[in-house]
């Protein structure tokens, strides 16, 4: 039976997203709300109410099933959350706990292997049989994608592109780490730099966008300050950048990717850090891998949605060939 | 037409081996012979003696094919010689050198590739969907093996694992690059910090080694006198575990295989070296990928010409099935 919607879920450090999705990408309905900030069952509560409102006027047999991408570390094959820096899940079983209260298929994922599997289908990296999404937002996290295929390696956990080692004796990562990428690159890396910088004398333009306030400047503050023009706080963005080819730079040689796509909030603001990291990588990487493509994610916020839309349409429809 | 045998050939940068194999991975014959370093022209010869001495009282259709593995960047779907450290071989075509001097098809590869190939046919990684290969040696090379395939990469130029970045302001790497694995644990870098430490008064361990002189000082004798018990020597090789370590702490966090198996000379010499990465890995890797199992490789010397002998079979039996 061919289904015509799935509902992809997008949870988030701050938001939880959810979208309605047709077959081909067209997201019909979508819906944003804050994460919750009350433990684990709060989560799995707007989750659900977010179900309802997407399914509403909906026939359930029109439903091919429901896909949650989490900021996780997932189990693909046991689907269980092993480990998870931003929000209280690890352990927590989302998808039964989801499941015992819909009516629908409920399959959970990375986040970034989301985000990459929405590319994949319906974005920049549609018909790529070999690239890398990066993800650049409160964590760096990121998919692969080789030979055509999401890869998730053994257990289901591979595409941690954050947590690469740039510099052994590199700043604490969140993960408990040391100089990984997101070490460098993650929100609160950016963030600790911009309250140095804020304050100096070359600070101004970042505390000015925290309302002269040393204890509001975030990641956000730089960025609108680097995106105003604010030197100081740009060459913040651009040394984040530089880390970022850096990791690249092992990625290509390690994997020689056709394309590299960037997305996540970060990813999507800051041409120039792209642009950067692009740079780098192609000064540095062995000869015969500096041509792989860097291009920006096409689906801004709705990549997670839809590829979590096309994994709940893809699990249906490999139910439904079996059955037959 | 099943073919017996294959021949195998390994170019190493100091010594060229050769191998008759049979489909099930008995090396029936074998030769080694020094690199000549008299030009490509001396190795394209020296190849196509090993060849037909490998060759002597075989009848031709019993020999499916004949596999090379070069320590070069080679564009496995070009057959070309893209780059190359530490051998005059660069746009060198020595596959249709070779090819019109034998009456065998001929396939080349990069040696890290295959010596991954030959364990996983006939050695550690038997079985294995999901292995890294590390080849410690001159150089620090590898291939990836990922859901039961080979894999390079857009370009058929993945695996490269000796030039990933653990160190953005580390020492230069043979490669032109910076801060690699390779910088650290390639055979010039042990033989680096073995000079130094030899001009000192805890290096006569290392000096007695290089029969009291400075200027032969080399990598091997710093893993002799360690093996030994030095303790001045033990520590440089552990320090080159301990990057391996990070490297791998990166590699399996994006990765998450089941499997990673440490060959080349100095890792199938140094078992504390690997050791030592192992311990660094499971310690800061990320949650769910620390199951990784090390071991060293089990075809030793033989990987490469294994490995070989195997691709050519593979080759061969592709171009049989097309025909059919």
């Amino acid at each position: 039976m061919r289904t015509s919607f799935a509902i992809g879920i997008d949870v988030g450090g701050t938001r939880i997203a959810a979208g309605l999705v047709e077959r081909k990408g067209r997201v019909v309905k979508d819906a944003r709300t804050p994460t919750p900030t009350n433990g684990p069952f709060g989560i799995v509560d707007t989750i659900i109410e977010a179900v309802e409102h997407m399914s509403e006027g909906v026939h359930p047999s029109d439903i091919a099933g429901i896909g949650i991408g989490l900021p996780a570390q997932i189990d693909f094959l046991k689907q269980s959350v092993e480990f998870c820096t931003n929000l209280p899940l690890a352990g927590v079983d989302v998808r039964s706990l989801v499941l015992s209260r819909v009516r629908h298929e409920v399959t959970i994922d990375n986040d970034g292997n989301l985000a990459a599997n929405g590319e994949y289908r319906f974005g920049a990296a549609k018909g790529a049989r070999d690239f890398i999404m990066l993800t650049l937002g409160t964590g760096v996290g990121g998919g692969l994608f080789l030979d055509g295929e999401p890869y998730r390696g053994s257990r289901g956990m591979g595409g941690e592109v954050g947590h690469m080692v740039v510099q052994m004796d590199g700043p604490p990562c969140p993960c408990g780490g040391k100089g990984h990428l997101e070490s460098y690159l993650g929100r609160p890396a950016i963030a600790a730099r911009g309250v140095k910088l804020a304050g100096t004398a070359k600070g101004r333009a970042v505390l000015d966008e925290a309302a002269g306030d040393i204890s509001q400047v975030n990641a956000e503050a730089v960025i609108k300050a680097a995106l105003k023009g604010d030197e100081a706080a740009r060459e913040i963005l651009l040394e984040g950048g530089e880390v970022l080819g850096r990791a690249l730079v092992g990625l290509v040689n390690l994997l020689n990717p056709r394309l590299i796509v960037i997305g996540g909030g970060i990813g999507e603001a800051c041409g120039f850090l792209v642009e950067r990291a692009a740079e780098v990588m192609q000064a540095e990487a062995l000869a015969g891998r500096r041509d792989a493509t860097f291009t920006q994610g096409e689906l801004g916020n709705d990549a997670g949605i839809l590829g979590a839309a096309a994994l709940a349409f893809d699990e249906h429809d490999s139910r439904e060939a079996i059955h037959r």
